[in-house]
């Protein structure tokens, strides 16, 4: 194996792409692990969580390898692993789980209990989330892997829709997790908010569910350009601050079937000023009584940057009562990946989401990850992938 | 028909037993209705979302007829009226229903979109509510009652399981569905946020559904000694501020399998301030990950007695960060009572849930009404059940 | 009112249009209804169902009129009607449903226990589905209409998509209820028997519900031929009779997630013999270990021209040891169109579903009814939609 | 460890006690397996499927060592078991399952895709389910033992229901998964055939399940008296024929809300002759319409010793065309145990689910098993627990 490179953290606002140890496999306490397998990385892509680091809004601290957008192909693997064979090509979920505690048993993968010691629920490279090594980087090793990774079945045929398959890992059953538990199906009429590349995806989601009309509100003119382009309603939050009118100008109704947080806590008013609730807030104006909230925007217990003292503990001045009045549920968390990624590979396989041109993703190579960090942090209409390797750049 | 009398809303602290007029088939509008029936009001109970308005904690008006937990006797029915015959037994679910909309097709009958001109959901004698005449009476007028009443199979086994059936109409459907929504299983371990009528229902729903511990808390020493002798186990409240080591003590772990808040918006803290978030913030740190908080207890749009100006229009400080870290889901809503009175009747009927006991049922004459609420009010550990026609007393 | 015609069953093989009653206010056994309206009818389709009474393979007795998938325009209301106006463009679904009964609480409207006296289930115009008069008519009338009747929200509109919105009254939902049932979601690989129009409106369901692939099998090379021109898999039965192997031969596997039987107990194997169960147990063999088989097709109770003792009377040879062991689920029966009609009305109206084309709605007049169920009868791929009123030529 | 003994196939009809080879961690092809542990067998139990391969009703060879039911210490532990310690008292479930494959990760355990290279699923001790060694022994392997293995949190309480947690290998998640998908819950009237232990099992699930009325079926007058005697009503099967009218004469009707099928394909009519179908047509007549069936009983692809040909290859004549009149679901196949078995230990240890009364659990040794095999094979109502080290007779 030659040398491992890799994206990290060095201070809020930077960066840098690094030499970093070889990927091996042992746990991020020492052991060693038969469960394992070590990738060399096909693609990894930036994403809009690892901002929040970068950006200082966590406790993440400097040294960090980041990355949890993975596909790569099994270059080695432990004793225990059964199902993988060398060369597989593979999506890796953002979550790390063991597939053998009470809540993986039950498919609850983004909350596992026994991968992190501080609280429930694992992922590569991120502050908080047990320590496993990100895998912005040309190597990097998952643990449980027959449980873990999802096998793309033809080695040619993954390479030929890798720009798609790579959002499997992450946004791609993120924003469909969104869309799923709001209650999206066939006919409704859906509104997203925030434009970037998990609202794409949960829109994408929405569409191949079978919404009616699938609306896309941010404040970012360029990102509902591209929205627009790729077949959705966008609603331009910058004209007005009255979300059921503007939705009624679409639709005929100040309501919706269901609706969808991709945003999450660094939410902004139509001031420009942080309020963190005001997109929850919306969605309970906005969707209809005994409708469903899907929340996949995060929303942290610690938040160092924010505006108040109670926003500082994750605490928000939500609306709560009118919810309540409108029978409405409330959906969080991460999504369970291995929930939803068999088959949205099998609808990317098939053709029936193009999911690259909807997040217009946009391959850079691995060096370049800084580049691509500031310039999604200044709200281009891009999905960065990382190519370790020149495997797409070939 | 002799003449009418019920319970009306006076003022802040006040209500009276008074004439009122005969029930008739007609809306709130006036318009005369055929799908409609009068009932005599075999028994009719006070509840907690009574004292709120009696409370001053809405905008209730004086002369309000209060009262919408009724079971009674068919005596008069409307033309389109096709299931139903005179002297048929019913249980009327407090909500106010078309069974003809969107949200009834669907069993969303909470949120009935046609019965109340204001916003979705109707109700028989409440505030805000469509402006149906209140059922603490001695005869109302329910409409469309082949599609909103249940009808219980036995004249002479209804009245010897009265006690029970009349729980029927609210409190035991709205505690099941606390329960229910908050996943309570065969086995499942769970907490019940107040040892009310409301949360003792909710308890015993989570019983019949298989759980295999049901703690209720409280600070009302009465409430949790009545909880205990029916075979909860209670966590007193007053005791100490830290929930999860005094739910470890009984369990051996911090966190249960479901929660279910039956307190709503007037809660208190430790302190004994009114803190309107604080069961919502308790119930997220006790849930496990990927549980679900039941939330049969009332929130408002507007409370003018509320503790700060966020909260009077219904806006809590909400730990939501935590809950979203812990990957939990919120129900909240009026429960839809025909979603599951058939099958809670069925239970009752054939001995399997003795509600009665459970929430003390304690049956007083109509004109005694005004004492029950007073009563009630001051927190004991009682239902009280109002027979207007002294059908039980005999 | 000008004169009413319909279409009239006459005797095995032969239907008639004649002058027909005026449609009334009033129930099959004669009572007056107030809950009832009376339709002008914009189109009324011709249904394989149809098929099975006028081939004689059911007890139908001359005279009844025949017609369930209806469109219509409320021209008269009783008194009990609510929700609806004069001029209101409305789809009916095939089910005749009180809205009150314990079945339709729960939206298993195909199963009303009210409208028929013999059994569970309405329909119109159908033997043994409660008296209800067909509506392959020039009028016909609603009972239960507010509950009944999706209103089509704008007249102009719900005119321009006409041809597909007659689909709703019956084989859209029908085909929707077998896909959905089937477990078909995102990414889905199913398979369809029968290339008639349920076939195909559950093929469109797949599809609209996210499947990956969606193959359909016949006999009938024009209708193959079609469903492969609207985007599906054809699968040529009459190549040979090894499902599974020709199934491998698309996918790569010769299992399917999920399938769908939209042929029913007219069922004929490879050798054109009629063999009512081999469809239900190719199901089985071809569906994956935990998946599920949606079963709209019919299936009956009694068969008078069935092949043998035990069809005659509903009973079938079928290798349920072979699903047992593949923990497969069966789901059968009349779909109950309301749980599905307005989602699916959604996605037509926003273009999402293009059905007309999909089961390639030929447009005749009503007096052409006659040559319809002939031409229909003899395979070709085409779904009829009969013109009372020149509504559709104009 | 001391020398291995464990009940050995040898004839139909006949079971001995035997000498048999020590547990290994090594799977039926010799494969080393790191994810394995050996058990101290605590408790193994007799089941009613043993006795179909007993019966000579399947192509089960001689030699063949039986028992799928266990529960045991683990006192050896492969290198990559993480989640369990040597002295851990364990519930097996008796499906063996990778929880890797795609089966596995959505809770199918019952049809793991892995571990058994003839069809899916796999089981110990059991013809034609992957060749695992049965634990009707003093010590048996069970692989992916972190996934598979049950731990009961503490050994005291473990030993001190010792007789109820046996069951949780086997019969109680399956009589559970049958009442489970047959749609039991709060207020259900149901019907459960076959009052043999999972029978019973059934029944009680579907008490704890909150069921108004459980009634059970049998002709065994033994049996139908302990069902009597642990609280279900019991139906003898041999006053007549007209179930429906023996069920109507408890319940006041003819239909239930929910039936389970715990008698299988070796099931007898009236006339005492085997109709492998008698008991799933009978579900069809007395479920109401729009209800579901469970079937946990046992059907099978291959029955040596059927009535006719078509049943050798586990055809049956079923009156499907009723069952899809009355649109009933149909739920097969082998429970996935581990989707249940936490939560009935729960209900088990906080005496919520007394299920050894139930089932008249009967403890004897393991040199005792064949005379076990042949007193449960008479009918005795009494479920046969053998003890090899002697640990519950202490």
């Amino acid at each position: 194996m030659s040398t491992n490179r890799g994206v990290v953290y060095v201070e809020p606002g930077k960066v840098v792409v690094d030499d970093i140890p070889d990927a091996k496999l042992q746990a991020p306490d020492g052991r060693k692990i038969g469960h394992g397998v070590i990738l060399k990385v096909v693609t990894t892509n930036i994403c809009g969580s690892d901002q929040h680091m970068v950006r200082g809004r966590t406790t993440a601290q400097p040294g960090l390898i980041l990355g949890h957008e993975i596909t790569g192909e099994v270059i080695e693997k432990g004793s225990d692993v059964e199902m993988l064979e060398i060369g597989d090509i593979v999506s890796v979920p953002f979550n790390v789980a063991c597939g053998r505690c009470r809540c993986c048993r039950s498919g609850d993968t983004g909350v596992c209990l026994t991968v992190n010691p501080s609280r429930a629920g694992g992922a590569y490279g991120y502050v908080d989330m047990g320590g496993w090594i990100g895998g912005q980087a040309r190597y990097v090793m998952v643990p449980y892997a027959d449980f873990n990774l999802l096998k793309i079945p033809d080695r040619d045929r993954a390479m030929s829709k890798i720009r798609d398959l790579t959002m499997l890992s992450d946004i791609l059953p993120t924003g469909f997790h969104g869309a799923w538990k709001a209650g999206v199906g066939v006919g409704s009429i859906v509104y997203v908010a925030g434009a970037g590349p998990v609202g794409l995806a949960a829109a994408a989601s929405a569409r191949i569910l079978g919404a009616a009309v699938v609306m896309i509100g941010d404040f970012n003119k360029e990102r509902l350009e591209h929205a627009r382009k790729v077949g959705f309603e966008p609603v331009d939050l910058s004209k007005g601050d009255n979300l059921p009118e503007m939705i009624a100008h679409i639709t005929g109704s100040p309501e919706v079937d269901a609706a969808i947080d991709a945003v999450g806590f660094e939410a902004r008013g139509h001031s420009g000023r942080e309020q963190p609730a005001i997109v929850l807030n919306q969605m309970m104006e906005i969707t209809r009584a005994a409708g469903q909230i899907g929340i996949p925007g995060l929303y942290v217990t610690e938040d160092p940057g924010a505006v108040d003292d109670a926003a500082k503990q994750g605490s928000l001045s939500m609306r709560f009562g009118l919810g309540w009045a409108k029978a409405q549920s409330f959906h969080t968390g991460q999504t369970p990946v291995l929930q939803y990624n068999r088959q949205l590979m099998q609808a990317i396989l098939h053709d029936r989401l193009p999911i690259a041109d909807i997040v217009n993703a946009t391959v850079i190579s691995l060096e370049d990850a800084a580049q691509g960090y500031e310039s999604f942090d200044q709200g281009v209409a891009k999905k960065f992938v990382l190519d370790p390797h020149g495997m797409l750049a070939a």
